[in-house]
């Protein structure tokens, strides 16, 4: 990809909402890669050559040949609020913004579908008022992410803890991509072959429509309990989540001093030895709600709930303490904190938590959300981790994996690093067929760049480009 | 309770809605105890001196105020669909009937509040029509049965797949109950004092309003799936209840010959040798769960779905074939049919089942109803039983209750022997602040008439009344 190349593409689409603006370039280049210290080394530099935004699908395909003839790669990008630098330009070239697509196409029971660059929180702000339904699950970045991005690089959230993940069959119902070839295909996915774009950053596809479930909109009520100890905070935030009677969309469990030095506004009602978790309960589930605290949780004390708060100021919705906010909420208090992302499954998950957060006293403050599983609740630990140096983080990440809690490691950008370690075959088969010379998100899918990888050490894509000195 | 209380008692209710005919009386005495060969010959003489049906909670309070005066027993009926002999007035005196209290009071989002007579259907077609809203789970009983004698009654059903059962936090919001003494009380029962009142066979109070909490109303896509292995249906309906993104509300597994031998609609479509799954999958589910299907369950045909049939004439709602329909529907058949309810948790469940079902080849035939219980898919056994002996029938339980599958014995009439064999102290204690005088449905509880009862062999009610001599 020369300069030549760019130049002779940004002619050929300069018809279209194209931007070239030095500023817009780096700020629409970059994501929330600067969570992870490690990343922060390795990508701060990487950027775009030019942004174009499709107004519609025809203007997709248009950007997809016109790339596609001149060799420029293209990086597609919802909002940007990914952690992986999984929306960042590793090789330069095209980021393809997809703010104008954004139209609410179908609304009906139990369905719902959209174009890509619909934030979540304006689907489902939609689907309530249209028909009293909301999205299954949603990601913390609701009022800012994207569904295109979400299902491209998201994983679940808000409402896994009753649906499960976005991965799992009917989560996601169709997906529209088109492939970049000299004449690009559009596609309509679904039922098994959805993991073949699902989760792929972009690198097999641009989505161009999505079908989501829906699940009944209620007025959640959000709630916080406050724990003498982290055991009965885990324990009564993992038992209400196997109540099959009490619908909940969060169950997060925040280890002290969470609540105290990073939730500012929930700061006045506890105290540094406070555990806290947090929960949105159906408000037909809070009498049976209270009911189970009363008798399996009776050391909780309930200090919120949003429909009946004497707070002087709200602490705004619950779910934004949640999921990747706590780790966000920490940051603006200690710099130094990142975190990781891992799995606590199966009949051991307490003991395995319980493990870790006394290893890692001080270092590793111990941060959980109930997810289901495979019809089981289990914990999906975002932990934060007070940062010193790579060669720490990798032992924190190895004692993990050695009592058999899975890392999804946050501090890479690649597909395989930051899933299983392992190839994904329906994806990579479905990158050769759909994007036959690896133009679309270069970097991000080893198997691509270099299917005999053994995970040793951090991968570092060959060809990441250095900022052009124009 | 001599000839001459009832008669007072029916005086002073002359101007209610009140029946003496002996073929009512006959019939409003009597439900489906038949099903066991083991209560029918027990039971089938018994029968009230009349029938009372209270226009509303005053005519309630009326009628327990009467009765309480004149020491004449009271066992309430709804629509008399209960498996257990629970409707039966075993000591004779008034049944009350609740037939004219079938009044839905009040819908909103999650929630619906009815009287006791209402029928399950008629509250679901009222709430879907309204609101687009149904009952979380029915009994299969739906277009006969009365939602109160569902709560006092019942214990889950289709729906249960997903919200587990009745007794769960959360499955039932509020139960209003009068009690029977010299002035009748009115009490609002709401959380953990449910367990007071629900499933405790009108013996501690008369439910005169109930609220339930309400689920999204889906066009359920009814579905069979035909095996030619026991084990790939178990594991069929089993993993697909595992699936958190796939919404159920039906899991049921039909061992051969049942399918070919007594679903007469289904016959042409199997054969002897066909294991059965019957599902209800809401239908933004569809594509997933046949994704599903494909991937985990291959040796799966699917015979039927509802939404693109080509049967010659419909099957009606698969539901109708589920829970104690299997067995109604085999007692048409085979009349020397009974059944067995089996509760098969835990990691070895799958070999449980299978367990019995070598031991008993051929005289007893597996029925299997996926349900959630903490948070875990279990199996619900309704197995059917072809009746031998009472001797035999002991053996078949206990050979089920040395491997660990517990048994609710649908062979006797008391709410312990029927349940887990043990005093509920709950019940119990609400009754004698409910029922002083012990004449509310006399003769279902155990612990009331005999505290020390050991449960060695069948309980039989002492005062079990004799067809009245007139
Ligand atoms: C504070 C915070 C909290 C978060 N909480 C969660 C959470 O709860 N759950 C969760 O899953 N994630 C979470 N994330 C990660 C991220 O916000 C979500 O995945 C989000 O949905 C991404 O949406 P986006 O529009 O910002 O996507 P982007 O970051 O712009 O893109 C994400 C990926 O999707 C690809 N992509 C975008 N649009 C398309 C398209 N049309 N076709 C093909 N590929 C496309 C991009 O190339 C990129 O690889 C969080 C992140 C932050 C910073
Ligand atoms: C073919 C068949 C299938 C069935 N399937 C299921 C199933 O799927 N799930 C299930 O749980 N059960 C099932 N049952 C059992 C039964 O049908 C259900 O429990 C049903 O809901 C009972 O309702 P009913 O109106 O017929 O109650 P009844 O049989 O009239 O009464 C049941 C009990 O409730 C008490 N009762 C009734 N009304 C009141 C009141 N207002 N206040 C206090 N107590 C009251 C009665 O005294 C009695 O003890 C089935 C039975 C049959 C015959």
């Amino acid at each position: 990809m020369t300069h030549s190349n760019i130049a002779a593409a940004c002619q050929a689409l300069s018809h279209l909402d194209l931007d070239t603006n030095p500023n817009v370039l780096r700020q629409k280049s970059r994501d929330f890669f600067w969570y992870s210290p490690v990343l922060k080394a390795r990508l701060d530099e990487v950027c775009g050559d030019f942004v174009v935004s499709p107004r519609n699908e025809a203007e997709v395909i248009e950007v997809l040949r016109t790339c596609y003839a001149h060799d420029v790669a293209v990086t597609v990008r919802g909002a940007g609020t990914g952690n992986y630098g999984q929306a960042m330009p590793l090789a330069g070239g095209c980021v393809m913004h997809m703010q104008n697509m954004a139209q609410i196409k179908e609304i009906s029971t139990g369905r719902v579908v959209v174009e890509p660059g619909c934030l979540l929180k304006d689907i489902d702000l939609a689907c309530r008022e249209e028909s009293g339904q909301e999205l299954r699950m949603i990601s913390s970045t609701w009022s800012t992410a994207t569904i295109g991005g979400y299902i491209a690089g998201g994983s679940g959230g808000i409402g896994s803890v009753h649906w499960g993940s976005l991965r799992d069959f009917g989560n996601i119902l169709r997906i529209r991509v088109i492939t970049m070839e000299k004449e690009p295909r559009v596609m309509d996915i679904t039922g098994a072959d959805m993991a073949r774009v699902s989760h792929a950053y972009g690198t097999n596809g641009i989505i161009t429509e999505i079908e989501m479930p829906l699940a009944p909109a209620y007025e959640w009520c959000d709630v916080f309990l406050a724990f003498d100890t982290f055991e009965d905070a885990m324990a009564c935030a993992d038992d209400v989540a196997h109540e099959d009677g009490i619908l909940l969309k969060l169950a997060s469990v925040f280890e002290a001093p969470t609540a105290h030095a990073y939730f500012k506004r929930v700061q006045p009602y506890v105290s540094a030895g406070t555990h806290l978790v947090g929960l949105m309960v159906a408000p037909q589930s809070m009498d049976g709600f209270l009911a189970f605290l009363e008798a399996n949780a009776p050391s909780a004390r309930l200090i919120y709930r949003s429909d009946q708060s004497d707070w002087a100021r709200s602490p705004g919705h619950v779910f934004e303490y949640s999921w990747n906010h706590t780790t966000l909420r920490a940051l603006k208090v200690d710099p130094s904190i990142t975190y990781l992302q891992i799995r606590f499954a199966g009949d051991e998950k307490r003991a395995q938590v319980e493990t870790m957060r006394r290893k890692f006293e001080g270092e590793v403050i111990t941060h959980l959300e109930v997810t289901r599983e495979h019809g089981r609740p289990i914990f999906t630990g975002l932990s934060m981790v007070k940062f010193t140096s790579e060669a720490r983080l990798d032992e924190i990440v190895a004692a993990h994996e050695e009592i058999g809690a899975m890392i999804f490691n946050p501090h890479r950008y690649t597909l395989e690093e930051g899933g299983r370690q392992s190839t994904d075959e329906r994806q990579l088969k479905f990158k050769a067929e759909a994007d036959p010379k690896g133009l679309l998100n270069p970097g991000k899918m080893i198997s691509w760049h270099d299917p005999d990888w053994t995970y040793d050490e951090m991968y570092s894509f060959p060809d990441m480009q250095q900022r052009r000195s124009s």
